[in-house]
């Protein structure tokens, strides 16, 4: 019978292929006495060789999809398989202890792991434990026949099933062959939802039980518009789910040719809808989706692909490529946002108890001048080239945006002394993502050009509930009527001072959001470059008036979440 | 020259004493060659049983103090002091290798430290690492001649200097010797200030170097009214601060005679003032100090004091003696609030990136009902004893207080179908300390009897900002005005539905914060008992119409909290 999973949609596309499990198999084995140790010994042998060989694999694709550097890692393992002391020993306690291989592999091997883990002086001795524990499990994989899967491994059409997929599984995933995938956890905020709409994948995220409902190799139809796999299917099934697939692609066709069309509500109002980017390469899938700005350019790409702190030089050509490709369209780049989830490796930040609470991004751009004096005068630098706008992430006070603006202001008197060329009309605005800051929104918005809405963090601050963690995941409510009235005095106050104010979290895609959004007098839509034509469609079906009325009724009486979507679909069904 | 250091009051009143360095010494040494094996075992016999000496007072101390279960940890430092394979080993080397008693102590304890750590499956024994490390400390000190403190070992009267207090630190300060103490880190709410208060010892927190500027057995006048400290003062220092002491004790002495006084403004507008309390114990300097109401009973410490989860009965009895002990006063007990920075041994929580935006209080209660409906039938039950108020940490959103509210009647209704005598207006109300439940407490306002403002987490969260990292501690401002503005939020909306709002944080006693809270409207002023009568004091100078007409212009005008520092000044100096 077909079985059905239930989980989050993550990312719109309907796909049918084989599950492809990316999960850890089971590597328990028994310690068995063997007769023939040249037999075992020559089995040994060949699961290395074949470990060796996944890792060649692995390596090559690491090196192209993530740099040479994450590739260092798989080069580690190599060698250690390549070890002759290791491998010696394994060898002469299969001889020896006439024991099998897999149990013998785990004995010497953990003595190594002792040994490089007791080496509490030596940081480098002890993560070379970790390595040896990762091609532990590749050999015993090989030896007792399961797969040890990885993304680089995948070479048919498949449908990823995995508990969730870090940040490397992703930068692996091949589109020609992976056709979606589906994981336990995660939300549709969580790392691998973004990147499943980045790479226009369908996904279904945080459905529960995934990995223990569908078996290796079976055929999973997922349809991430509504969040539904079925697993083994009918051939009927099959086919309404090829018609769905039909109709999407029809869809999304229609979107196309909205690409040169104006982002304009049914009753004439215009707003910008813009795209979200981490480099510069972005820029072309952003025109390329019609986007009409870039209303957040995460600078701290720019720290955390690099080994050490990026030049001035090196940040003026990333910001220069960027307002160039916009070509006159305005890049609002938020200054270097690191801290909370987000470390450089060259630059050891405190250990926190509380990382989203701590030491982060103007925080820290504050405290450590140089660092946000460089990355000014790069930006300053770029405005010559095009419309460039800057803003700051983690504003909580008026002193901390007065302080950032007056360091802004000393970089371009400075510049422009030394003939520098830098923009006259650099719009300097702040993100709004700390609750305080959005109380006094009056206040900053004499002070600041523009207002940019960070959703992510101002649900988690304002509902105290960290966003990456599964047990208060509940609380992840952006349509929660507290929100709104954050969100409705943020973009009052900003319209009171004659500024403007935008939103680059995720919520500013959300088709649930999107029509109390435009109610509430929202300028800028900024989102993943996938969903601007989505949201273009949906916002040319929208009347503002009427949009106002449901955001009002929302603010003022809905009690609940529940509510506000409930009067969603009444005034949009 | 008097040296002088600033640091923030953290509790009123002055002293002076020579100083008392509680800092790790300098344990450095050089290895040497020496002629007498015998003398230099003889010096490592005599450091040994020096080390028993102090752990013999120190355990006893903890005992007395903090528990049987915290005397133990001295109890395994003692039986590892007798460990005569290791002291044996220690002897050897001295004799063998002809070195100094210092290098063959960390030659041996190294080995043994590694040896415990290298076992990865055993916790236990892992653990055994860190008491080898904690005795070889103490055993190296007493080689080298330099003192290793501890707050059980003094015995004469002493100003304590640290880096800061631990909770075991200052639980076993004994009044008797301890005239106040200095420390380098922490704000007003950090754990050794809110217990300077507590124990009335004068204190300054945060002066950034106290331990490096003072040295030991100097003379130390701490003035903990206004957070100075004078390092070898003169003579006629000495005697302007003996004068500033007997003002201060006069001070006190008028503020005793207002024990039984109303808590009344100038012009006769009532507020009540209640104190915080923790255990039943603490009833009592709750009403020695003038107490009209228990504003919070912290029940957590009624999970924290046991080795497992408190039975309904213990529960009972506790809640049943604190309303007793108020003697038809008001006593409001919050529901547990476990998890954050609060840990139970037995109960083990999730590792959580952020425990601040985690699994905690409320959150844990609605999940784990089986504890939750525990507290609340030994609540029921002892609301037959006196006037007893219920109220729930950590609400974010209607739902969570509709549910918990649901599962307190349901108790409610089984306790009553039993015939078990409960009383009939138990007040059910819910702590104010979430930026998303303070921006719709209109709506709360329906379903909650009262609320309950939690500062210090109010504060972390809508500043986004860990109240214990220093990095951030610039933005722990209980006089921001967007905090302010949260504040006045809430007591509106109470007031709107009929309903009340006190204040259960440290800003409820400040002196500062006070004239703004009554022109907000406050209802319930809840402290440290210990500041209740200087707060009543304060009250009654104040004239609520000119209070009111500050907080108007706190919150509508100021952008700062320096803006509204100086503006409570205007108005009250």
């Amino acid at each position: 019978m077909t079985k059905m999973l239930k989980g989050i949609a993550a990312s719109d596309g309907i796909a049918a292929a084989k599950a492809y499990m990316l999960v850890q198999p089971d590597l328990s084995f028994s310690e068995t006495t063997i007769d023939d140790p040249e037999a075992e010994v020559s089995r040994l042998n060949d699961a290395v060789a074949a470990s060796k060989k996944d890792l060649e694999i692995i390596k090559a694709k690491a090196a192209e999809n993530l740099g040479d550097e994450e590739a260092q890692v798989f080069e580690a393992h190599l060698t250690i398989l390549s070890d002759p002391e290791m491998l010696g020993q394994i060898s002469d306690k299969i001889k020896n202890d006439k024991v099998n291989a897999e149990a013998a592999v785990k004995s010497i091997t953990d003595m190594f792991i002792q040994m490089f883990e007791g080496m509490t002086d030596n940081a480098y001795m002890q993560e070379r434990a970790g390595d040896v524990r990762d091609v532990t499990k590749r050999l015993q994989s090989h030896l007792l026949g399961v797969t040890m899967p990885s993304p680089a491994l995948i070479d048919e059409e498949v449908i990823i099933v995995a508990h969730d997929l870090t940040p490397s599984d992703t930068a692996q995933l091949d589109r020609k062959f992976v056709k979606g995938f589906i994981t336990d956890i995660g939300g549709r905020t969580s790392h691998s939802a973004i990147m499943s709409r980045t790479l226009e994948i369908p996904a279904i995220v945080g459905s529960g039980n995934a990995t223990d409902e569908v078996k290796a190799g079976q055929k999973v139809i997922i349809d991430g518009i509504h969040g539904d796999a079925l697993v083994e299917p009918t051939d009927d099934e099959l086919k309404q789910y090829e018609q769905k697939a039909k109709d999407f692609a029809a869809q999304k066709a229609e979107w196309a040719r909205l690409k040169n069309e104006q982002s304009v509500t049914a009753d004439g109002k215009q707003v910008t809808l813009g795209a979200n980017i981490g480099t510069p390469k972005d820029v072309e899938a952003a025109t390329d989706n019609g986007a009409e700005a870039v209303g957040l350019f995460r600078s701290e790409f720019l720290y955390m692909d690099a080994s050490e702190l990026p030049s001035e030089d090196d940040q003026f050509e990333a910001y220069k490529q960027a307002v160039e490709g916009m070509n006159g369209k305005q890049v609002v780049v938020r200054t270097m946002d690191i801290g909370g989830d987000k470390e450089l490796p060259y630059l050891p930040l405190p250990d926190e108890q509380n990382p989203f609470l701590g030491y982060r991004a103007i925080r820290i751009s504050l405290d450590r001048q140089d660092i946000f004096r460089t990355q000014l005068r790069a930006l300053l630098r770029a405005s010559a080239y095009g419309r460039l706008a800057i803003m700051f992430p983690m504003i909580a006070t008026v002193k901390e945006f007065k302080d950032a603006k007056a360091i802004f202001e000393e970089e371009k008197a400075k510049l422009v002394a030394d003939g520098v060329k830098v923009s006259d009309d650099i719009e300097v605005g702040m993100m709004m993502e700390i609750p305080a800051a959005a109380m006094i929104a009056d206040k900053l918005a004499k002070y600041a050009d523009f207002f940019s809405i960070g959703t992510n963090d101002l649900i988690q601050y304002s509902m105290a509930a960290d966003r990456g963690n599964e047990r208060v995941s509940y609380l992840y409510q952006p349509y929660n009527p507290s929100l709104l009235r954050l969100i409705k005095n943020i973009i009052d106050a900003s319209h009171q001072e004659g500024k403007w104010t935008g939103m680059c979290g995720e919520m500013a895609g959300d088709q649930i959001a999107v029509p109390l959004l435009a109610g509430l007098g929202l300028d800028e839509f900024s989102m993943s470059a996938t969903s601007i034509l989505k949201t273009r469609s949906l916002l040319r079906k929208l009347d503002t008036t009427k949009m106002k009325e449901l955001s009002d009724k929302a603010v003022t009486e809905c009690e609940t979440t529940e509510e506000v979507v409930d009067l969603v679909h009444q005034y949009t069904d």
